[in-house]
């Protein structure tokens, strides 16, 4: 009978069941659909469902499940709403069964569920976007990364802006040039100015940086000028992933006052294929921060059932001559403002909602310099240096460094629940227009 | 023979074709498809394509043309580039005979070309959004609103940001709250506070404001990591709407510093529904006002040939009572960074447009207080009051408002250029959840 081996150090466990889009052209998956993933094994969800797995579904069914998972996003799968999401995964875990658990592993059956060629080795597979993304929006929600950068621009006194503990500060991102974890870009031009300079000159970014975050999907849509409170928006938050929005901090610093930043961060935003559900992340369960003062009604959480997680976050750079170093250990605990609270704040003057936009939490820092989740912190605008071994020494990104982030969740019976890698790499800037 | 009469006050004269989408249930369009319009008339490009009309374009021909103008938005038409657009627009020309030719209007004849149910009077549609909008950004181009703005908040000495001369300064807006000219909408509630209170509340906006603005789409995508410079900028412009980018102005205040806004502008952005093409627009061009200092390479367009055109604008608000003023006259050519501008330098860090992304130039402000764009600056921050007539004033808008903005070009043989209409009313607030 067919088995799965699934390392305890996988994120794949069966208590994850995460959803992504993949293709397998040398497997005659041609066009993107949906999946899910089990140890080294992507699930092809389009083929499940062909083949009336999905027929006794009491909330989808065999039509609906045909149609959403043969789509090359997962839209209107996150648009159906938590029951559906539920019981997709209860299915797929119920049609696996563990055999075998050992120390380093647990062993899965699963010949009679599944078509045998709907189970395909991850390395076959190409990721892509998980979704069709309508918007991404950006926050600021770390209260330590709010400080660190506030004390680096505008002194320890200042650093925090009056409205930073009573709103989560957010502002709209690009959505078009969010891509998925493998896509490398080139490093950004722009106008920078050196601060003795008479004027800007269009340069490469010297001062590249990655910022350590999550993103989430939005499930069901709110319609224009229905807001969501934070109570509610839980049950409109489909599931995490890893997100890197890499920054030009020279471009940013010239650019950014007084509508924010915008092409410092536009050019490139990675994020790992595989969302997380909400419902896999529910062990992992923790308080947030507390918040004083008091939050407006509508950003309080149910106590008890705050979007905050205990998801372990890294990040390693890998130079081009192969030196590498984990530069950041961080946590999505860390951070003062949560999911349901960004999502709820987004909407509360009425901005509609729509399934599969994309919320980035902002940078992820801790309270220990070994948790800060950016180069401007870690290395302190550059004061510092990172020793990455073999001579090499990092401030800011160089090209051809490469900087991949891990997250996941460690239960205490052994298993994890994982994000995989969200990784980029940096190729020389092009060659900038004349005249 | 079926004719068309088309007023000299018409916007939509033969020398116009703009493109929209629309639908008609009572007249068996029951989903949207694409159309121009030609005076009190829509021509269903749909009909028009499956009919044969456009067989002999050498450019796209019968089975491309069928396929794009029945989506139910223009992304793929904007897709194809200039030399499309101007093949389709020609052959409309060419379809349209002026038959009689007076002072107050032409007189057209379309037996041949068009299919009688082609052609639907205005009043019997419904017109959509004209493209599925994946990105959405806001510049700053105006100096004079930037200036106006600046002394109100920041004092005479520092109106200006030092990048304000040096880059058109631009933030991403929310595309899933544009909406077409005619939607209402409720007057937004958010976080404000009273520069003498303790703590923030949550309130319906009492500084309710427009911004008269225009919009323009993109047309053929560009690739992540190859910006644009402007003197290639405009051939990825496919053409121009009316905009208001409405803002709620003490949300706004609280929320901004230090990302930019957010709540204050993602409730509802308003656009009209025709695209008026760059050639269209043509024979209305003016040089913008000179750049000093001057600007970077990227940015350099060239002479004679600047996206800038002389394109006078109104806002007029009409109260719940039936009072009505216009309170704005302004001009496009008062901006002082152009649309290839925009688009320049919205891609120089390397961020790819696509198809149908809609860029809004920021409030078109002229020198006279008679022509500033938004409340703030008229009333200048409520100092002052507008006289609506009928014993009611206006400082910001008030429930039951409805703000309409018009433009067009005026040619000196008597014919116009015009975009029609971009109109919305304040609904009240809804209520503020609780605990
Ligand atoms: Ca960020
Ligand atoms: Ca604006
Ligand atoms: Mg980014
Ligand atoms: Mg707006
Ligand atoms: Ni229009």
């Amino acid at each position: 009978m067919p088995r799965i081996s699934i390392s305890r150090e996988s994120g794949f466990s069966v208590h994850n069941i995460p959803f992504g889009v993949f293709s397998a052209p040398l497997r005659g998956v041609n066009e993107p659909v949906c999946a899910t993933r089990i140890g080294d094994f992507v699930v092809d969800l389009a083929q499940l469902a062909t083949s009336g797995f999905f027929d006794s579904a009491p909330t989808f069914g065999f039509s609906v499940a045909k149609r959403i998972f043969s789509q090359s996003c997962l839209n209107e799968f996150m648009a159906l709403g938590r029951p559906a999401w539920s019981e997709a995964r209860r299915m797929l875990q119920s049609a696996l069964t563990v055999v075998d658990s050992s120390s380093s592993a647990d062993v899965l059956e699963y010949e009679h569920a599944f078509p045998a060629s709907a189970v395909i080795p991850v390395n076959a597979v190409s990721m892509h976007l998980p979704s069709r993304i309508g918007d991404y929006t950006d926050f600021y929600a770390s209260k330590e990364h709010a400080t660190n950068v506030g004390i680096m621009f505008r002194g320890k006194e200042n650093a925090l802006m009056p409205n930073w503990l009573h709103l989560p500060v957010g502002y709209h991102g690009r959505a078009s040039s969010v891509v998925v974890s493998g896509t490398n870009f080139h490093r950004p031009c722009g106008q920078t100015k050196a601060d003795d300079a008479p004027a800007p000159s269009h340069t490469p970014s010297r001062l590249l940086d990655f910022e350590l975050e999550m993103g989430f999907f939005v499930g069901p849509k709110t319609e224009m000028g229905s807001p969501l409170i934070a109570r509610e928006a839980k049950d409109h938050i489909f599931g995490f992933v890893l997100l890197n929005d890499w920054s030009a901090r020279d471009i940013q610093k010239w650019e950014y006052v007084p509508l924010g930043p915008f092409g410092a961060k536009n050019f490139c935003t990675t994020i790992s294929p595989w969302v997380v559900t909400l419902e896999a992340l529910e062990p992992f369960h923790v308080s947030p921060p507390p918040q004083d003062p008091a939050v407006l009604p509508y950003l309080k959480e149910r106590p008890g059932a705050e979007t905050s997680f205990d998801i372990k976050l890294s990040v390693e750079i890998t130079t081009a001559k192969g030196n590498n170093k984990v530069v950041s250990e961080s946590n999505l605990k860390y951070l003062y403002w949560t999911a349901s609270q960004q999502l709820a704040h987004h909407s509360v003057t009425g901005c509609n909602m729509q399934p599969g936009d994309l919320l980035g939490t902002g940078t992820i820092s801790g309270p220990d310099p070994s948790s800060f989740g950016s180069l401007l912190e870690i290395t302190w605008r550059g004061e510092k240096s990172i020793d990455m071994g073999g001579d090499e020494v990092r401030k800011f990104l160089q090209d051809g460094d490469s900087v991949t982030m891990r997250g996941y969740c460690q239960h205490p019976d052994g298993w994890r629940v994982g994000f995989g890698e969200c990784t980029g790499k940096v190729l020389p800037a092009r060659p900038i227009p004349t005249e």
